[in-house]
């Protein structure tokens, strides 16, 4: 059966980032919503504001899974159309993995990190934009890494295709 | 600060319905794109599907919040444009509370008697229309009853617009 | 295969109540410890305390399953061996429902009532003490229903069995 | 107020290793035990299965969290006492890491490697025994690490009473 809900590409990063990762993120934003689908990010500051401020300029539904329960708790960024609080904390990050069809890590903190773990985990196609390298006793996990906003999404989008 | 994202309207109910819950859910679906919220459901069929096919008629948004970690697990109905996929299991159903800025239960299954109950413990507004009825100790719990799809879009919309 | 894991019986209830069933609830947390399963509650304080009192004067294990990330969160009550701090928010109701294998409710605010609703969905053996009665379009669903602590005991100890 | 709950000790790891990493982490697991700590784990094979073993061949009490909703869904091992179904899927991982008062990682896959990243974004002890190496643009996040089962025991236990 064909699917009717759209494709969700998830933009995954820290809350605060300096103005060259943040005009990364909007790029990514900004060719997410151009090519149809749906931006997923935690709806906080720094890579998901401006991942979210891309998406809304380029006529994109822009979707924000926070960890409070209300606004009060975790204020969604102001680019966020949808905000979804979940009062989950933490475990919203197997959330913004699950809904989201392929995950772009923009830098990182440990929350970014924990999603690109999560990711993996479920076989999900992961894009990295200097963000995370891992190692464990000797082994390299291969994941793409991009250089630019544009190689990102190429890579992204063409994972999506591939399943 | 004024908030910038959208509205949002939880209709829970169950997954199969006679025709004509199908058909209040629908116009509670439709009243709530009329009114620019955001339409969220469980994702599932019967009330969830309705109220979702009534909303995209109307050009709204529609989220399904599904208990599976993706399609093949939990497929969502065809009328849900942004179909997030959280691998919470039965958990979804607090997500699905504390992302709604009021909640409408139509019908209901022991589904929607979690999602009633979890609303109520946070203060959220409820609507219910043809739903359960509760009593402890011959206490009975003033939860606003609706008997038309119109009159539960008016309560939930008025006990919203009070917050 | 014998399972090697105990038996684990939930109390849920509000975390308040008057004495009378304050002594009910210990008496039912007395019951589960001598009959050698592990008592599971929310880990506050009520009906949740006095469970957990009784189990531990009988020599049981207490497991509190509480909402919060930590103790500064969500304080255990003082007769939680086990504090199982989740930082799920309300969505731990599900892990408590889960995690059991069958549920005693008794008394009851909005909290127990997900519950109840929670075990009613994943077909879990429930029995209620003095707590909700519900009812849905003339129907009321069939929940066995105890006087006594100890005919609460026998009704749930006999469920779980029986699978 | 002094706590009466049991001090919690995690070990991560994966569902399968090999037999000089599980001698390890029964060593670790019987540690946990000889100190008078719980030891939680994810419930399954592997490193889980090994340091459950150790924990309760010193009379320690062992908490599996599981990521199923049943023992259908996910079967404890074998030294597990209390098996504590969550039914939250991957989530399990952040109510492993919110119920430990610090963390042991030994060997490690993608899970183990998303507990890792919420234990540090947490705030939480964290000990790496021949698990993960992470770095992100040139910096590398300060975790202790262990050779030995007993130097990491010395690692995580210093590390709780600091606080």
């Amino acid at each position: 059966m064909p699917r009717s809900h759209k494709l969700v590409i998830g933009v995954m990063g820290p809350a605060a980032c300096d103005p060259a990762t943040a005009e990364m993120a909007r790029a990514i934003g900004r060719g997410i919503a151009e090519r149809g689908a749906v931006l997923l990010c935690g709806g906080r500051g720094g890579v998901m504001e401006a991942a979210a401020q891309g998406a809304r300029e380029a006529g994109g539904t822009t979707v924000g899974v926070l960890p409070g329960a209300n606004a009060e708790e975790t204020p969604p960024n102001r680019h966020i159309e949808v905000a979804l609080f979940t009062g989950l904390g933490e475990a919203r990050n197997w959330v913004n993995v699950s809904a989201s069809d392929a995950i772009i890590a923009v830098g990182g903190g440990f929350g970014t990190l924990s999603e690109i773990a999560l990711a993996l985990k479920a076989r999900k196609p992961v894009v990295l934009l200097g963000s995370w390298r891992l190692e464990i006793e000797g082994n390299t996990p291969q994941i793409p890494r991009a250089n630019t906003a544009e190689e990102a999404l190429k890579l992204a989008f063409a994972a999506v295709e591939d399943r």
